[in-house]
């Protein structure tokens, strides 16, 4: 229960410290600057109460001594990868799109990375502990659980989670769920669209090649994709989700440009690409006339299966993938769906700003639709 | 002159500022602080030396109050961007590369953006001004000059440009130019060696399409052209250097993809690379049998010319783009020089903390080489 203070979001002024700690105002000021003038006692519980009650000495101390305006601290955690080795991922275009929007709404960024091997939960508590941060918005690959952001929301810090969602969570978890504001892509809309598309150019025989996990986009993905199967009137059997994970690797489908192969969805892309096409799937033995990619490198790999057996596309095969960063250099170009990761940077900044400034009381979702891309590497299903 | 005070890139201690002042240590905390026990004067003047002897209270009053330690604050500049639009770009590949860095470098990283309309020059001494960095790490796609970046040379301020240097300054900016810290790109080697590679291959019929300015990548781009045609002994009027500018659209070019007409890259290569290929060389009309790229989306569009064209790839023409982020997935592949622009950014961060902590002492300079890789679209110089 925190002390009576400033309702949630508002931050908290020298003199409510002061009140709940039962000193004067200039004692209280004295405390937080280190003066040794103050009991050692009174000093601890001051910082404390400043603590809890979301008052910020530094944010002070810095306007009066630079003159410069207070800003708030907006804290980027990445959690459980240093936010893109050398190469691209969504997450770099949601980060630009954080950093034009941050200035506007009074933020310093600062980023932080947190390692995969510690427990999120452990490391949020820190960055609460040692007041790191005003607000804070959060990015992962991994699966992410409100009991990874239980610090954040115990301590009313205002964040944002960006590309995840707790839809999927335990009842256990149903409370804690509902406190937490996101940002997120509207997967399931954007798979069953794509089916109803493909179904209304004739194709019956689909397979989706997804990555394994439990991420609330893959989780989104797959739902989609079967609430579009069920609404299309397609036998689920000649429209499967094909998984694969991160790990597997079968050398013998390499297709010996090494760049490509070290590439899990490409890899993939490539290997399954190719089994369907020449095996069919897996209960009828007939191959797609559409194969959809968890993302455009996934695609591009089922793009070189079919150049590599011989199939035309779009001819024999309709190709589609989601990401729409690659998409218009490959050949045929993909059909994709862009999930707008910049616009997302963006809204998650303005959603932490106006939670910061008490604009907003309680949680908020955002939810952005993707939008299609149509190119050349989709057409009407061939005649058998 | 600054005040006697710590030698460069080390940060004043509070006693330095009192002693300068000649106020006590405890009214110069208190001049700091804002306690109105100290004259107004005094407390002017207290935070007038704080200022120029760069001694940061915010740092100290942070780390006193909050219990965590000090840290820098590193401010990342774009000037004349917001970093990405909704397009990748070079530096969105750096910044995480300074993100991977900034913690091991005791830095917290804000971003800065300043618009293209302003003074860049005045926009940086405000940010002196108003101490809103402790160093600064500098990204720009503008043509930078000595002038530009005075305000923080004049403050000691420590900083580091990205991928521009000032070896092309006028006289007049000769004392500043050796004054600036910077990690650059090879870029005049990588044209050299590309020339040597093409000619190893018999050709000798060679275009280079780059974008007009003068950065200096493009100027290192075009030095490096030239004295590798001198080098390989070719005819300079057989490998021209064809500008293109970023307004210059025909639409009579157009190739009917709707987004590929939109980037002035992809663009002027197709229609840069169909006019090459249609009318030849300007001197002596024949065709060129290796085009090079600015970038690889340059490149791409020339492959784009080269498959309408019916001119097949490597075997008529070999293309070579620079960056190889899209590279691997255009068809053919392309043969491209990567950058390394997330190293880049390491190498800045890295280099601007030395700064800082005072463990280099004036101006250093760090190059990185261009890694070549060779993919389908280069092969043998076709017989004539």
């Amino acid at each position: 229960m925190l002390p009576a203070g400033p309702s949630n979001g508002q931050r908290a002024k020298l003199r409510d410290v002061a009140a709940a700690a039962g000193v004067s105002v200039t004692q209280a000021s004295r405390a937080l600057s280190g003066y040794s003038d103050v009991a050692e006692q009174t000093r601890e519980r001051v910082i404390a109460l400043a603590r809890q009650m979301r008052y910020f000495p530094s944010l002070r101390a810095r306007s009066l001594v630079a003159g410069s305006r207070a800003v708030a601290r907006c804290a980027v955690v990445t959690l459980g990868f240093a936010p893109a080795g050398p190469d691209l991922s969504a997450y770099d275009v949601a980060l630009p799109g954080v950093f034009a929007r941050a200035a506007a709404e009074g933020m310093d960024v600062r980023m932080l990375t947190f390692n995969e091997t510690a427990d999120p939960a452990e490391q949020l508590a820190r960055l609460v502990g040692e007041d790191r941060a005003d607000a804070v918005i959060l990015l992962t690959y991994l699966p992410l659980t409100p009991t990874h952001v239980r610090p954040l929301i115990d301590a009313g810090l205002p964040f944002v989670v960006v590309n995840r969602h707790f839809d999927y969570s335990s009842d256990a978890d149903g409370a804690a769920a509902s406190a937490i504001s996101c940002v997120t892509v509207d997967w399931a809309t954007a798979t069953r669209d794509m089916l109803e598309r493909q179904v209304a150019l004739g194709h019956r025989r689909l397979a989706a090649l997804f990555r394994a996990g439990e991420t609330s986009t893959i989780l989104d993905l797959e739902r989609g994709w079967h609430e579009g199967v069920a609404r299309c009137g397609l036998d689920p059997a000649s429209a499967p989700v094909l998984r694969y994970s991160g790990t597997a690797h079968d050398p013998g489908d390499s297709t010996g440009a090494d760049d490509l192969d070290r590439d899990v969805d490409g890899r993939n892309g490539y290997a399954l690409g190719k089994q369907l096409l020449t095996r069919g799937l897996p209960e009828s033995g007939r191959a797609p006339t559409t194969i959809v990619g968890f993302n455009d490198v996934t695609a591009h790999g089922v793009l070189r299966a079919a150049r590599d057996g011989g199939v035309p596309v779009p001819e024999r095969l309709s190709v589609i993938g989601f990401g729409d960063q690659i998409a218009r250099y490959t050949s045929p170009p993909l059909c994709s769906y862009n999930p707008h990761w910049h616009r997302a940077g963006e809204l998650a900044t303005e959603l932490v700003g106006a939670l910061l400034r008490g604009e907003i009381q309680g949680p908020r979702r955002i939810v952005l639709p993707l939008t299609f891309s149509h190119r050349a590497s989709c057409g009407p299903a061939p005649r058998d």
